[in-house]
């Protein structure tokens, strides 16, 4: 018999969300999988590493003895945890999500639950994102037949080192969904409009927010596009190499004389 | 007369860090400079962007009449309520530093620093990142001359949309530094090794931390080597569209077929 492949999983909407119960659920009967999250809702942390505080690890009650835990941090700090402390061996994959709302377009990079995945990329441990474009009352159980199937697409089909994909599922019941596509990263957008209260002390604060702007370049095959279009897009994104070659190749010249 | 370019400065180290007096103090004849920063220091925390705390504003005296806030939020956090609520008029330039360290190689996406920097990038506003590649004991004066130089450059000949500069200094003395080179993005990284630590109740508990670990691969014209060799580098980095076109253009069929 095949040994099953091994699993760390992971989100940002934190421990009890429902969403990463719907990933064990896809995934327990395929796989050796391992849960490590963070113990209260991180969305929005990005690739934050927690440098400042101290981070606790706390062993959770699974069921089926699935080996679990919840840490005060970040999704990227339960995947350093989970590398370096907790996993005996490093996982062959690690699935983060089900995040509740899309992550999509140019929001990536704020995403917790992509950035769970980032974090394993660093370490040459490949991953993938799965987010529900529904912020209010996703359905996640809509969700679960498609899980396995993108997990055992990567397991046997690897990406190379550096790249990951993030899945995004689209908010229509099970006889509207088109299919899935590869999608390109979108270009939309949340526009920041930051909320303005008064403390009961007289002074004002604020909560920071916005509204989803959809780029007017869209173009037909991004994953905003697809999305809405009622497609589930899996975008292959990189983050190993950033550096924009064009200007690299155009501007050498300039540098090597800025000072001189 | 010419209207001086507007300039955002912000940081990761927090408001009274000097690397950031060190930005004022180069700019400051020159532009005309605001200044929003972290209340605390906000290292590691990427692209973070503060979501479940209220954020508050407080105002800071600063040298000059220049006008100054501190917030209890990071660096995204400081630009978003920069160009939403305290700025009139969006910055020409935003300009993050002094860095205490280097932001080379793979690390970009945990300084927070960068971050202030990509987060004007989403918004289209240009911008620069300076960091010191000395942890212990940064000497910002001998930076100082470099600055205005890097910022007059974007000024003068802006980026594309998307993209920004990424600047470390070599730690070593003025007559040392061999000049001024762009360069790419190294593959070096942080190898993370929690330290753990035992709390007086007698539980474990962990730091996160770790060494430097240079690429075995990391090549010539990269930021890492080129720091080492004594060059102050200059990465263009660009965040807008982080899509792997390679897996795009080969895979597309793959996901087509996924579920049909």
């Amino acid at each position: 018999m095949q040994k099953k492949p091994r699993i760390l999983i992971t989100n940002d909407d934190g421990i009890e969300a429902p969403g990463i119960y719907s990933l064990w659920k896809s995934l327990k009967d395929h796989c050796q999988v391992s849960i490590i999250a963070p113990a209260t809702e991180k969305s929005g942390v990005g690739l934050c590493i927690t440098l400042r505080e101290p981070l606790h690890i706390q062993e959770v009650k699974w069921e089926e003895n699935t080996p679990a835990w919840k840490i005060n941090g970040t999704p990227a700090d339960c995947v350093r945890l989970g590398m370096n402390v907790l996993l005996k061996n490093p996982p062959d994959l690690i699935v983060s999500g089900i995040n509740k709302g899309a992550n999509s377009g140019r929001t990536v990079l704020y995403s917790g639950t992509v950035a769970g995945v980032i974090e394993g990329t660093m370490q040459n441990v490949p991953g993938i994102a799965f987010s529900c474009h529904n912020f209010v009352n996703p359905d996640y159980s809509l969700c679960e037949e498609y899980i396995y199937p993108f997990v055992q697409y990567l397991l046997d089909h690897p990406l190379p080192k550096g790249s990951f994909l993030n899945v995004n599922f689209p908010d229509e019941p099970k006889e509207r969904i088109k299919g899935c596509k590869l999608a390109k990263q979108g270009m939309s957008y949340f526009k920041e409009d930051p909320a303005k209260r008064v403390h009961p002390e007289g002074h004002e604060y604020y909560w920071l927010g916005g509204k989803w702007e959809q780029a007017e370049d869209e173009h037909e095959e991004s994953d905003v596009h697809l999305l809405n279009e009622g497609y589930i897009t899996a975008v292959p994104l990189q983050i190993h190499q950033l550096t924009d070659h064009h200007i690299f190749q155009t501007r050498k010249e300039h540098f090597s004389s800025l000072f001189s």
